[in-house]
């Protein structure tokens, strides 16, 4: 949950004169999202999301996340549409921060997802790897195999206090993961975050896709193996082997995997646990003092990790080659 | 901020299929209020507020608290008006909490009153005075005079942490309080919170009032000394004599102050100033670990407690009797 900048009613109402949306009725600071401070708004014209930037995002990534919103959102994928102010610009300044307006989506996160949710899941990261396929611009994925070590070595001194061994079991995965990490498969834009609360459902339907603040250029398959780990594991950090193949299944009805993808999803889903256990531990470890932001278990991720060191093909995750 | 309670997306439904408001579309934990976890709610019917009451908040004045909201609106205030399940109650349980859905109100809180924001306030005040006077039920002001000195007893041994003679400053004001308290002042229900965040505005106009959970039965000049403290004071803590002014005169055009009202309302801004200093303070030193809610600077009230005492008559606040 965080708002981190309090905006006053007459800036914002300053700002919004800029944009075609009528006058300001109401806003609320929303308890969603990690990285930035969110508000909802209403105004004559309907309600809209206004996110203002915090430090933690890199300024010049902005052009990058707003224009892939408003790509995939040409492309009928169902995100938030920045939307415009007079200049034709789809970024502007608010309380000292950078700040953007985007269209509201209506729908729910799931706390329990179901197989037929990993399956719609499935479908809408197949949707965004297609349409983005000829988006222009270009970023780098900070937290691909070059970006772990480095949060190995913030975290490795104090890793072992949250778990003896810790620290030697993340630098043999990450010896084993340099030494191994895929080079030749298909890349594009990924999500690179969709975890379930970003992923909207209305119904029986998968509404919307939120959150595009990780997105960057890598190995589509890594997207795949990112949602394994934030869908497909139960309460009790076992496999649900029904979700994994309805998620497979559902990516592979729009996009086909190649055999050398899906010969890679067990190393790629160990990296993709291996990242996010470091950072997990990183924002663990590094908690400042009065943050109102409770760090995520790294544990959870380590768990993970160690399902799918032991995973022998991509038939243990429910499908076959 | 807060939002203590996570409430998922399938109970949500199920609570909601209670009332006759269609189905849920969408909702969002909003960062505003600290006692209770708020949800800004949206269905096919429109927008709400839906509120879990969580254990700092005694459930036996949620009757009293909800009760008081429909009377107000019934009456003309723009108050978050209750909404009723299909069997005629207001209050239902989620997520293992009482809770309540209440109207949306439309408006943005202001960060910086000016003159006009403290005449309208003061207006509104005396509003819900006039309107809360026929209200049947009864609630105790536990915050009220023989309420501070636990409170005391709570934060003495560490309250000179904070600042040295702190301990000695309050045990000599509550002694005073305590001996000179008036009794014989007009009562009726107060809002006692009326800070400007539960104050709504919507270009010239004053749009609504939230946050009835401190409501109670005391005197009312003493809701209007709370509310000095809280909108007439400047950033560096001066009080500004132009709002003051403003707030008394927008209050008594409504309501005239008696002789002994006026009389009394030095003493009753020392009250009120001390009763926030204190729960402040206790709020203060007993932040749990972990807390997502940052306290409010105690010693803010402690500059304006030394402000009240100083004056000699209400002519200092601006009017005359």
């Amino acid at each position: 949950m965080a708002v981190y900048t309090d905006v006053q009613a007459e800036e914002l109402a300053d700002f919004l004169s800029n944009y075609d949306v009528g006058p300001l009725l109401s806003y609320k600071g929303i308890a969603e999202g990690v990285e930035n401070s969110n508000y909802l708004v209403h105004t004559r014209r309907g309600y809209f999301i206004l996110t203002l930037y915090e430090k933690r995002v890199d300024r010049d990534d902005l052009p990058f996340f707003i224009g892939l919103m408003e790509h995939l959102a040409q492309r009928g994928i169902n995100c938030p549409q920045p939307v415009k102010n007079r200049d034709g610009e789809a970024l502007g300044m608010l309380a000292g921060r950078p700040a953007a307006l985007v269209t509201f989506l209506e729908g729910m996160w799931v706390r329990r997802p179901a197989a037929w949710h990993c399956a719609a899941v499935g479908e809408a990261l197949a949707r965004v790897h297609i349409a983005g396929a000829d988006f222009p611009l270009v970023r780098k994925n900070a937290l691909s195999v070059a970006g772990w070590r480095p949060l190995y070595e913030r975290a490795r001194s104090r890793a072992d206090a949250l778990q003896p061994g810790l620290c030697a079991c993340i630098a043999a995965e990450l010896d084993h993961l340099e030494g191994h990490w895929p080079r030749d498969l298909p890349t594009g834009v990924i999500h690179a975050d969709l975890f379930p609360d970003n992923v909207f459902f209305l119904g029986d339907q998968l509404s919307g896709l939120i959150d595009f603040y990780f997105a960057c250029n890598d190995m589509l398959a890594y997207d795949l193996a990112i949602c394994l780990n934030a869908w497909c594991f139960e309460p009790d950090h076992a496999f649900n082997v029904t979700k994994g193949r309805a998620m497979l299944q559902g990516y592979r009805r729009l996009r086909p995997l190649e055999a050398a993808e899906l010969e890679a999803l067990p190393l790629l889903c160990r990296g993709a646990a291996l990242r996010f256990l470091l950072t997990r531990l990183v924002d663990w470890l590094e908690v400042p003092p009065g943050a109102l932001v409770r760090p995520k278990d790294p544990l959870e991720y380590l768990r993970k990790l160690r399902f799918h060191q032991r995973v022998k093909a991509v038939r243990d995750y429910g499908i076959t080659v």
